[in-house]
């Protein structure tokens, strides 16, 4: 097993692509389930970098569409583990689109996943803690125990429904 | 323009997927990204019955995956439109599970879209109000108010940021 | 094994879809091919919970296309086990397509498919009998042993060409 | 308009394909429903090699799977126009497995396809007749007519259900 | 094992496409990697069919693609075994596009690959030697030794990069 | 139009990708023409980020795939702008693959395309030059009108057939 620390950048994931017809709706604008879909991926190769084993999704915070990406442009998905807690990863990923024509980037969505680190048999395994180093890993990685308690109220909460 | 108040039923929309290795990693666990994807798809079938137009995602909450979807299981994703707000619509998507060799079937994930209609140049239009009808619609709908303050809210946070 | 008789109920299955670009034709129309793919999966779905093991496709009788399927209009495709024959189950499957603009349905395609239920090593074992119980049920489980006579005699047909 | 008689052999269209594990059920086993898709996307290519314009599926005979298809096999499915009425082809398919390891080769599958040439603006409108030329062309249209009245019979049957 | 020699024809294998817009640019112009993706497939069934076992790509050599081909044309992708040299093969790939309105046909692109054989345990095999037929096979094999003389230093050239 | 001279840097595009069991072969080894339609897809990003517009691939150099890609690794293909001439630019592809559960990583192909810009007509329109500041991408620079010489030598050849 590996499990010193490690920093953020080695778990760092970029996924460039072309957003094609077949993503997008009859006004040419992409399915926000199929971006979600390609921020799932980008998530689970940042996590797997991180745990060096298998991963299954466990959780998305809320997400925000917050300007459409239309056929034709291209959209950079980018992930990194910002926090651990046994054997659970907190995942950053944010996805910014590009006007191929003019250049033109704006930020389209950001949103927190979390992953469980898995072993042979399914079971949860424990992996290395973060060390977060660029400004904004440093910031994320302070704020994550806070996130992490809101995700422990919420299940709590819709356990007791 | 057609703004009658509508049932909740008149949106309900049911998928019932057979899940492919094609949709799974390597532990034959369905990705959570692909599950994603389908609720969206289905969410915005609903919502588009429910407003007679296009419609585009606004955002998810927060989406927890409560047990493992496997290759060779079936999926149920049903949706409905809760509540609406000018032109947007919260839509309820709720995931089964089903074990075909011992019909044994499972909650594996519950939660609330929003989807904006759009008209033909892609503007937000104006939707119908929803009558629910079921206890569940009725109690759903009761609640969407609050979840609504809260999102609005976390636009607010995120834009402060 | 689980040999009781079953309600058809219990074997109903619903596929709702919306249609893509991808899924059509220059004409923006339907490919027959992807319709016919989408009608075996849910009557495999049916035919498996019927079941309960794994299943193949035996035969299609005749298929229609009543009208034409549009990108951007929604499918339901419906399948039910109507009868069965030792290890051999006929499902009846329909398709209705509705424009989500106005909100109008019609029915584009109806068809009879025959499955046979498989044990572990892939050989033909026996199913449950069915017990229709709708008006719909009753009538197409009444018919059901002269469309089995029909097909017995095609087969036999075509073996002496 | 090109309405000259033409050799069946004009339209004959060959598609060789390796089945992946994406095509099969968990046996391993092809399933009906993308055999159905393939065979129906030849016989529109040999359809529209006939009509030279679009074309759109009006109907399938029935089909009986003679044996299984299984992963890393490969298919051939081959498809000619056997007979022409007005605007309505009719297309011979049949599929050919072949183990890859063993060379090996089983007839799977033979149908018929009915196409209907439509002009610019959807249409129906007249296609070239078919001259045969081989045996088994000339077998195939001279026994056209006869399942062609079959189908209209059929129709009706369906029609006063 | 079966390393009697074999006519080229043995390992002929042709593969009809129409071209959707899912395979194509903005400008409805087929993607080059897509045609890649299909010369790549039929060429590896051409050298399975010769070898009878698994295989792997080894190398192309360089493709000029000398005609666009868009949206509702029709591909032709035919490959044939070449030449041998124990475990490897070379496959000629060539691929004309035929516009379904006129008729017209042209030469899109051709290419060599080298496909290795291998044995359960994904080491190199033997392959049986090709027996050349028609005068393009002639042709073929006999230019053979020399594009392989070429890849061997092409693969030095790197080496000592 | 845009024809200042532009850094390398700036057409540099990224994406990493999990292997599928949908891409792979029965031994579970990368098809060799998936990787190609992934090496082509971000060569064209490349390509349109440098000329801000369409682009369409006229050719690729040999390739030579030097360890084969398994189900479950990570890829990441990496391409940019080296060299433009008039209307065409070359692009340097690279690819890695990486073991998930070790972290090793292993070049596994290296290539050149030529893609050309294309107008709003669908003519070929002039780029702008290249400015190369890494050694990798200067020595790449460098050496690129002598491989656009061998490039214009082999489409006389075959012309001359």
């Amino acid at each position: 097993m590996e499990l010193n620390p490690k920093p953020a950048s080695r778990s760092r994931t970029l996924m460039t692509q072309l957003i094609f017809p077949l993503d997008t709706n009859p006004h040419h604008t992409m399915f926000g389930g199929k971006l979600m879909e390609y921020m799932d991926k980008v998530a689970a190769i940042a996590a797997m970098r991180h745990a060096r084993g298998q991963v299954v999704t466990a959780s998305t915070d809320s997400l925000d569409f917050l300007a459409p990406i239309r056929v034709g442009e291209v959209i950079e998905v980018e992930a990194f583990v910002t926090w651990t807690n046994r054997s659970s990863m907190e995942i950053y990923v944010s996805v910014e689109s590009e006007n191929l024509f003019t250049g033109d980037r704006q930020k389209t969505v950001t949103a927190f996943f979390t992953f469980v680190a898995l072993d042979e048999r399914g079971k949860p395994v424990a992996v290395p803690p973060v060390v977060p180093e660029t400004e904004e890993e440093i910031k994320l990685h302070a704020s994550a125990p806070e996130r992490h308690r809101l995700r422990m109220k919420r299940k709590q909460d819709r356990r007791s429904d």
